[in-house]
């Protein structure tokens, strides 16, 4: 029940059993065609596929149930598959590939989906980003380092920070969604034998059919996409849980110069508003993290199909690209309208913050009390504006 | 879907949405009994409560999608269940309890249960496990050590180190299980303020009624209960997941000294007979690791009630109890029945295997080839009967 | 150079090459010993390997250079030893053992007093607890629950939890400590065919010898004795990280209710006094963290020696000792002369966070501005009471 | 003294104290050389700088004994610094920056250094791979899945994968070295307000001093950099444990179809060739992966500077650095000089091995059994060719 608590309902639905099902049925529709168009089984033989391969003939729960047996779920589905199928044709269903083929696949062509919806959502969280840097872009807050005040900085440089950091991990989620998303094909241990001389032109039409990459050689146990994909995700929910820290951090009663729209209330302490958004934030960045690391760790696969890794790539891949979802929509709940109390960051001000800016002109002996913080702000403006530009350029 | 390949139904059912709800309520019921016990709320109040926490009245999903909102699903099901007692009693539902207070006891509650089913399924493997030892404690096989055949020694004491790592692993969550259970009760903030003086003694009835440890203080950022039990879980996940790997090495098709009974089988490929248990086992053990590193890293979390690292708890152990269950059904799988060749040992057995005996005698001028494995067993059969020992004492 | 930051000397010393190196000798200067009372090997000889056993005769740095071909450290090891000893009596060291038998007998003897120096550090950490507790018995703080002050509490209690975590951490270090090292001693695949009959006796005299656990079989694969320690360490780490964390929060320059006496200063920021301890505690725990997780993730090792799950086990086991040293010595830096400031805990306390009380006695119809915090302790007091009772039952 | 075992001496050369001392060094020298250039400071005093800038005169371990105070190396360094400059050209040195900008800039430095080792090592094993697969295109071998033989395949496919792991894995690792690392220039807390007007053009003076990137702002807390470095680190590490992976696999007594050349071996069992390198490259690669998880675990830093996350990078990612080094380093002596057998690969091919082909063309009633394996090679050499393309290309 957990996962409804920190995942929106778009992510879980792209994520569902159903979604895969769906996408091992394009996957093998696909299959055909290609083997069809390079002349391998017969055209109708594809034609029957593809009219088989809807998904609401098909229970996803039965399968994964099935699926035990076996050790995966592709078995399973391509029975129910030939039963729909009928007759003869019933055998050019996943004709000279092997289950990983079709579930690497899908896994790419989910993958692409739930991007698509992570790219969308950091993209807000930047819009939000920007937004707010371009607000209080010279709106003095105490820099803080190691929890102290330690000279003054903007608020508005502050959350540059946080939309420079939200544009790096997209940028690299966005090139993995265009570079490296491929069809998986090798047949059962990587050489298409089954497909004799077609191999590699059915490998290039299945990979046209599905708009995916197509790999130098099968990957089956070259995991390289997958963790790199799970990197990307990890990246971008820890920048995503940054912020919800700094936000939560900003929030506190005794700092409160910042307060979550939709924060959290109490019953019998009504003056909370929690930072629910940003805990979510956090919370799923922790879940990403360990998913990742479930899939670099599946790197070193045994020979041309691993014994567990690769097994163990199924929930961990789906969770890290579900959390992430949950870490996108945390920050933006706690971006989204956020109260901002100007007033408040300037009285938070410690006058003994200025004491950098007394010690880099000791020639004129100031008294720190006295200085005023929007005196020495440096560059912040300047970075805000880079930071900005940078923004532009890449989402507008 | 995949959590259905991975976990059987059993795990599943105890770690259902369902069942959290009912452990939520089980927490309240015996909260509001405690509070009426110390004369803290009406006795009639007690009841009526306790007559409204029927699992059946309460939707799991609906709940948990309402517990977005406040950040836990604590809120909505009290919300609920006030509903559902009416009146002016409802005041007297969750009486001076956190939501936290409730999560965290259902959290023992239903880890009480998953431990007995897990407790259950490791004896099941160690008595595989102890019966396969004493079959063949004098079988002799290769000992292997960086995959090359070193000396000789017996497949009964290879499973004899399974087993005494199962008991070991098994003794660990059987001392959690029965010790660092604990109810957690301490209102907002720890102070159990709300109970005025009656707080120790409602937390010592609170304690009485779930049968759970009463802690020698609130417990709410204090987490190292979680964080042991997700280590031990860990742990117990690796030996089983030692196991599957070691089945998996000896079921090389250039090996063949056993074969997994319900291995999985191949339309195309019917000399195959995967190792489907082993690779279950294995792939669990990887994500029941991560879950538990999402346990420890949550250990420090902040003040009185941590900003999403609590959180991050949820589903963490949520799944690292469902994936142990996975992992002890997977290597359940792997033993039961397993097929056993002592003559492909023998024949395994590399004739330079006995050149350690030769060295070791060198006076006698030995032939390695001549010798008979059999011969330099050494103390095999002793170390499997002090495991056997060891698991009668345990176990029977 | 980073270790010298996070880890002091005493834990650097005990965990050197040399350190290691002794802790070899001291291996097999015992199972010369055990050898020579089962009449194993002469007398003479264990003498004369006891005479050569001199760590000052060997140099740590060459031993690991030359274990670089055969992959680890002993064979060079032995290979000197046998120099030292010198004649016929050379062929008796390391008689019958293999090199893991020694590698891992000698990380019992190098954890064991590692762990005595993380025992007294954390009994340290203890007592600085148990003093602030008593002392700030009753001294009001806010409540903080997700950052928000929620309701009073004392600082003794919020004290008295970290003794409570500290305590239960140490509990389980001290039990492994105690009950779980034990000799490793099963020759080159765990028969010790090499000693023929005397295998069990030997096994018996080198554990007294080493007054190290006697093992039920060796456990040259059954590695749940490493994980238990490296996931102890972990907890305690992260218990010590906790404290960090809290002391980090409390010494924010807004809140400012303790300060760390031997903080880190700035030279062109005086006002500052970053809680240097508090970093080091947290940044530790997160070493130890990663290199308890590899020891948990070696769990799988393949048959009777892994391919290197056994050799990843070496550098991790060893940084998780240093780095819980660390943490424990941050710890205490952050936690000795403790500043503490009462009143400013008191003038932080948020108006609103009576709220509560004013919720839970609606009929009084209270104004929670005019309440007195110290009139909504609730049972802060025993339960400190009952936290410095479980203290000084455990450690004095 | 496990390091020595695992990582190269030119790995730990370029990680040593001192040269993180003269990377510091390095990075003062260009601050003091941009900021002249900029007119902050006079050019004599960037001329003392420099000249005191001589990394000989500082003793590494001293300045990092003396960092545990401060928490950081960069004190000590500028205070030993500022002595060897003397006068009042001393206040010049370290000029308007902050710690952390200078450990940050000389862990780009020196990760630089190491980055330019390990491309160097990872070209070399692809060569050893483009070598293996061009000489065993059509060398039969058995595909083995879930460890079970499934249907031929070559060697050379088998390395081709291999092969095009590595270009994947040392495509990025590239990619990061010459787009990703950048200078850090922020001052106190990031507004660089100690340089007045001239932060941002010293920031473009400082990294063309240096050839690093000039970043669009301070990235104090955006540490997506080192995250996506440590995360390349790791897939890199892990890419060549499949290769020790696979080798040790082939390399079992029972398959024996490759031997590493220069493999370990024993006193006492002459026959054994311990795959050492195998085993080294899995141990560093777990290693790795423990750092990785380190770095991206540290995403999210609160505010302008970390307490504790920062901290927690730096022997994080050295010691990925240095095991990434490690792995690769064991994987080249795994390779260089392979003995490979191509008989045993034939002899070991299983009869039924050929059932698919028998299951493809049912017509035809083919017996398994007689059924030659070359004829069912399918797309092989044609991926070994596409393989070796792309490797020409990269490399060549």
């Amino acid at each position: 029940m957990f996962e409804r608590i920190f995942v929106p309902a778009q992510f879980r639905d792209a994520l569902s059993g159903r979604a895969w099902v769906q996408a091992m049925l394009n996957a093998e529709r696909a299959l055909a065609a290609a083997e069809a168009r390079a002349g391998v089984i017969p055209g109708e033989a594809a034609e029957a596929i593809a009219a088989a391969c809807q998904v609401e003939r098909f229970d996803p729960m039965a399968i994964a149930d099935e699926g035990r047996a076996p050790g995966n779920p592709v078995e399973p589905l391509v029975r129910a598959l030939r039963e729909a199928v009928e007759g003869d044709t019933a055998q050019y269903v996943h004709w000279g590939a092997t289950s990983q083929d079709i579930l690497d696949t899908a896994t790419m062509l989910v993958s692409r989906n739930v991007l698509d919806l992570i790219l969308e959502d950091l993209a807000r969280v930047a819009v939000n980003c920007a937004a707010l840097a371009e607000t209080y872009r010279m709106t003095p807050i105490a820099g803080r380092t190691l929890l102290q005040q330690a000279v003054p900085t903007t608020f508005g440089l502050k959350v540059a920070g946080w939309l420079v950091a939200v544009l790096d991990a997209r940028r690299r989620l966005k090139s993995i969604r265009e570079e490296r998303l491929a069809v998986q094909l090798g047949g059962a241990a990587g050489t298409l034998a089954a497909l004799g001389d077609a191999g590699p032109e059915v490998l290039r039409l299945f990979a046209e059919e599905l708009e995916l990459e197509e790999p130098v050689a099968p990957w089956h146990t070259n995991r390289v996409r997958i963790a790199e994909l799970g990197a990307a995700l990890d990246v971008a929910a820890g920048v995503l849980a940054k912020i919800g820290l700094d936000v939560g951090l900003l929030s506190q009663t005794e700092v409160g110069e910042v307060r979550e729209a939709e924060g959290g209330v109490s019953s019998t302490m009504p003056q909370k508003r929690n930072p629910i958004g940003s805990a979510l934030a956090v919370a799923c960045a922790r879940q990403v993290h360990a998913q990742a690391s479930v899939l670099t760790a599946a790197l070193p696969q045994e020979h041309e199909r691993a014994l567990g890794a690769w097994h163990s790539e199924w929930p961990a891949l789906r969770n890290a690209l579900a959390y992430t979802g949950g870490a996108a929509a945390g920050a933006r709940r706690a971006l989204e309208g956020l109260e901002v109390d100007p007033d408040r960051m300037r009285e938070n001000l410690d006058p003994t913050v200025m004491a950098e800016k007394a010690a880099f002109m000791p020639a004129e002996e100031l008294d720190p009390a006295e200085l005023d913080p929007t005196s020495y702000l440096g560059s912040a403006e300047t970075f805000v504006d880079r930071a900005l530009a940078a923004y532009r350029e890449e989402l507008l």
